[in-house]
């Protein structure tokens, strides 16, 4: 019965665009609520759910793209993601990209979804445990799953470690001991027994166990028939456990996978599986087919049953199979929800959190780090939080964004050679424009963004193109809106309903003449707010200096105004250098010393000015385009001397 | 030159509606200025100001007159008012109303005017002068103008106190060791010299002494000559006195008390002024007019002088003449300036205050009353500060509320004698009409209204009369507003070229039957979040129970989003006590205990509904009207039984 399955699921994830207009909502941020309640909370409005395990990767190149994936993935709305525990691959280091406790950290706060971080046994004892254990509520961790883990020395059985934690319960009780309720505590469950245990009997009264110490729900290993979960199923509830019992299901995506997962876990594959993938384990297609049919239909059943709330993948690191299976289950979020206009981390620690400046808007992942030490987030007014510091932009390179791109395809999009300011303002152009530059290359980042373009910049699009190509290099730019609906699909967001408004707003880096010409212009614009400042900080600004100007901002039903978006002229300065420095770090610094390029980069950074704009009129058309024009009029006639003397250098 | 001179007061005062369009303003609230500070932010701008000087009254009945006067001259912008003290009148205590620190308390809390205390040495020692300057600190009090004061025992010259304090310097001495710079100490000059100083020059030394002891500004004795204050300031300036100095003036409003005060300051009325007064001394309003003539050009040549920022009012409790010089002088503020919706206080411990929930609208002073013992006023959100607790109404009824409207004129205005719940739903309707009710009486306060109607309310006056005719009792109400104009004369206020908006917003009470159907009726209204309750609080709602929803919010140029008003339902459930009490005192208890009048009252409060409704959708037709005239249609069909009963007791 399909329909029943994408009724339930219509209802109940997507249920933003399909229930009747009601002005009571459950708030969607503001409180943090755990893993359990919001458990709770869909287990009672009938609304399944799914999450999602990884592993953490071998490489520092695999994390970059792990990191990635899991961004993707998390677009479909899992309720957590979870990481695996490396034992070998120093686990508990919060820096080392291949590590498990850094890849939960990146999940936690870069990509923003509640994440749950396995914890095991194997190579360390009650000490070491505890330090890793404070390391993950240190980083904001708020869930762990608790196991023993894989036998220490690689071999095939578990051998006690004298000094060490020879039992999932033991750590758990450790982790309820020394923490209380901080964190939300997963267990494993073997609908198969464990591979170990002396009896399914003895399995069942250890997973008892567990709960009794203070576990909160239990995920599957796999299995491949949902009568085996089913069973599984029966047997926990008539001992007495209570808490919620997720299947974990694996999609089969390819022959030798399957055999290496199976020998692992020392699984039997049932011989129907057997007999329909042997013939065809050379054909990596059709056996991830099958796969992903085998297993949309296995959870098909699965949700079928009243006692199961929800559906844990194992996704082996890849997102094809798994994204169709939740497609067909109608349970990928295809429209996610977006609670404010810019990506909430999912650090509880941050959950308040609903203003920020407007500035990092297309590097979120530097405003999070930026901010990462503050002890607590504005919320509802920017306000005297602009007091706060701002952490320091040099150990800002986290790992992943420092491997994002190799050097060769950055001078690739941004010119091997410059000869002119007017090569630099191309490359702005077709960023923004989405043309392949000279070399037939696209320009799909610039210094300024972590990420893509967002789609309300096309609605100004031509606009920018027109502009960048004439030295008005913009790197932050956003319409003016007068009360669009929230379910906007370019400038919406928030809960349904609402209405979203805008100010105009536009940042770029300009020539000195410009940003002379440009003062005198603005004296005849005093609906507009501006900074422009140089390197050096010599500022001009119309703004009252400690006064922030909301931006953007939401009407709801039932609730206050929230305006999560902000110019603020404190925040500006730290800005202003971090922007002034990306012209250095990573453009300049790709050419030799010297070199023309580098010198034009150089010229850039010391002469430019950095402007900001916002148009205090939203309801009417802005007047930001008509400055811009005004300004590269009168510009043109200043500069036609200085031109001569930059060709001349 | 009165050109030159309303030119200066028009880029002055009234610059709100005046000076080009500038995002760039100071902000209004949100932080406290000190008057210092306001004072030399004039200076530089050439923009002068006056204050306004009242005494404390003799009686009850004189103080709820003179808190009225205030307010009505609080509206035209004076740069402060002050109170001076009556040794005489326990002045220090702050409970009685004819006390000089009370008066000051109401002024600064009630009236929301700057306001500045007179504390002399009269009478007091060092320990009683320093609880009075605690008491002053503790109403939040930021000004004092410190003096000697009259001779302590009435008599003509100051006797010395040999346990007292004898001279103003010794006061300013005291202030500042006691207080730092808790306060502005305003010191008096005498252009004339003092009339008990051994000379002029003697005089000006003990000027420059006070000056040098840490008083922040000079307001002078009365005069009659510009000549004499301008001698004045030149030899002020030649000793080195730097500060501020002000001119003090009488508007000369009647012969006798002319000769009082004269007799009382010995000082010497020129010449001319007696040749031209005493022939028409019996006639009051020849000498106002003189007075008012004599007045506007004295202020207008001291203003002219480039070391006058500024003339202060001795108004002897009155108004007339005052404002009329202020008005020809272009210094009375016309359209006055409301940085909020509602009026704020002038105590600089809520100078942040910026949210309110819409229930206290009609009655502020019980609000700033049940909030006074705060710490911490909400300052953008509303947010926890619901969590905040609201001090007793009991102990709300403040001197110049109860005195306000005396019994007999109650029972005139709300019916000597009942007969039904129609004539109590008359009543309502008298006073939203206008119309004099049966007695011909007009209808001008109601229990839940400290003031007249706000000039918003006749937006949907109509409506609202054809609702409280028939049983639909509006306590509060305001229209949905889209985005108007910051300067609407109706529903504007903050800083100009904003924009107003209003979700539309009805309280009332209702039926018992009546409020049945409106729930039924609400279910096919989800735009609406309502909160139906009675006297026992037995509540049906859609609201989420902890969160705010707001009602009135402004954007502005160069600012944060500003929500100065919310439905918020934990404020919701303290206001629903208090609107119900309302109905027995005042009004029940009004008429004899038994009586019928008096049982129609306690039917209303044990049977009927307290309603509020807030239409989420403001930018289209308020669906309020409809819902109400659903509701009366339904209520009229369930109750025809019902009546009999109420009819039958």
């Amino acid at each position: 019965m399909p329909e029943l399955l994408n009724g339930r699921a219509t209802n109940g994830n997507s249920n933003y665009k399909e229930t009747p207009y009601s002005p009571v909502l459950e708030s969607e941020y503001g409180e943090y609520r755990s893993l359990t309640e919001r458990m709770n909370r869909r287990i009672q409005s009938g609304d399944p759910w799914y999450s999602l395990e990884f592993f953490p990767p071998r490489t520092a190149n695999g994390a970059v793209n792990l990191v990635s994936r899991i961004e993707r993935m998390s677009e479909g709305g899992p309720m957590f993601c979870d990481i695996t525990w490396h034992p070998a691959g120093d686990p508990g280091n919060t820096e080392k990209p291949t590590s498990s406790t850094c890849m939960a950290a990146t999940m936690l706060n870069y990509c923003g979804v509640e994440t749950m971080l396995h914890i095991t046994c194997s190579n360390q004892d009650e000490d070491g445990l505890k330090r890793n254990l404070q390391k993950a509520k240190d980083i904001g961790l708020k869930n762990l799953l608790a196991l023993r883990g894989d036998p220490p020395d690689g071999g095939d059985t578990w051998k006690k470690q004298e000094e060490g934690l020879n039992y999932a319960t033991d750590l758990v009780k450790v982790i309820r001991r020394e923490h209380g309720d901080h964190f939300t505590i997963c267990v494993a469950g073997y609908p198969t027994g464990h591979p170990e245990s002396t009896s399914y009997g003895d399995d069942l009264r250890h997973l008892k166990e567990k709960v009794d110490a203070g576990a909160d729900f239990i995920i599957t290993q796999l299995f491949f028939k949902p009568e085996t979960f089913f069973q599984f199923l029966r047997d926990c509830r008539e001992i007495g456990i209570t808490c919620p019992i997720i299947p974990g299901v694996l999609p089969i995506q390819a022959y030798q996978s399957l055999r290496h997962i199976v020998k692992l876990s020392r699984l039997e594959v049932p011989k129907e599986i057997l007999d329909t993938i042997e013939p065809i384990k050379d054909n990596d297609e059709a056996i991830r087919n099958f796969g992903v049919e085998q297993c949309f239909q296995m959870c098909r059943e699965l949700l079928k049953h009243e006692d199961v709330h929800g559906v844990h993948f194992y996704t082996l690191n890849r997102e094809v199979a798994t994204i169709e299976i939740l497609r067909r289950l109608g349970m990928w979020v295809e429209e996610p929800c977006k609670p404010l206009p810019w990506k909430q981390t999912a650090n509880y620690v941050r959950c308040k959190e609903d203003v920020r400046p407007i500035f990092w808007r297309s590097r979120p992942k530097s405003y999070i780090h930026r901010t990462s030490n503050w002890d607590e987030f504005p919320n509802g007014r920017w306000g005297n939080s602009s007091a706060a510091s701002f952490g320091d932009l040099t150990d800002y390179y986290l790992f992943y964004l420092k491997h994002k791109t190799p050097k060769e395809d950055l001078l690739k999009m941004w010119g091997e050679e410059l000869n002119s300011e007017q090569d630099v303002w191309d490359v702005f152009h077709c960023y923004i424009s989405g043309c392949p530059n000279t070399k037939e290359v696209k320009v799909c980042s610039m210094p300024w963004n972590d990420e893509e373009l967002s789609p309300e910049t096309n609605l100004i699009k031509e606009q920018l193109e027109a502009i960048n190509k004439r030295g008005v290099l913009t790197i932050n730019s956003q319409p003016n809106v007068n009360g669009a609906p929230s379910s906007d699909s370019k400038v919406g967001w928030g809960s349904p309903n609402g209405y979203i408004y805008q100010k105009a707003y536009l940042e770029f880096f300009t020539t000195k003449e410009n940003g002379i010409a440009l003062k005198k212009i603005l004296k005849n614009y005093p609906q507009v707010n501006y900074h422009i400042v140089n390197k050096n900080g010599e500022e001009d600004t119309n703004c009252d200096l400690t006064t922030p100007i909301a931006v953007t901002w939401g009407v709801f039903p039932g609730k206050e105004i929230i305006q999560p978006t902000v110019v603020d002229p404190i925040a500006f300065k730290t800005w202003k250098d971090e922007a002034f420095e990306l012209w250095k770090h990573p453009w300049g610094n790709l050419y030799p010393e010297g070199s023309q390029s580098r010198k034009i980069i150089d010229h850039i950074f010391d002469s430019y000015y950095l402007v900001n704009l916002v148009d205090n009129d939203f309801p009417k058309d802005s007047c930001l385009w008509r400055i811009v024009e005004q300004m590269l009029e009168a510009g043109r006639q200043t500069s036609s001397v200085e031109e001569m003397d930059v060709n001349g250098q």
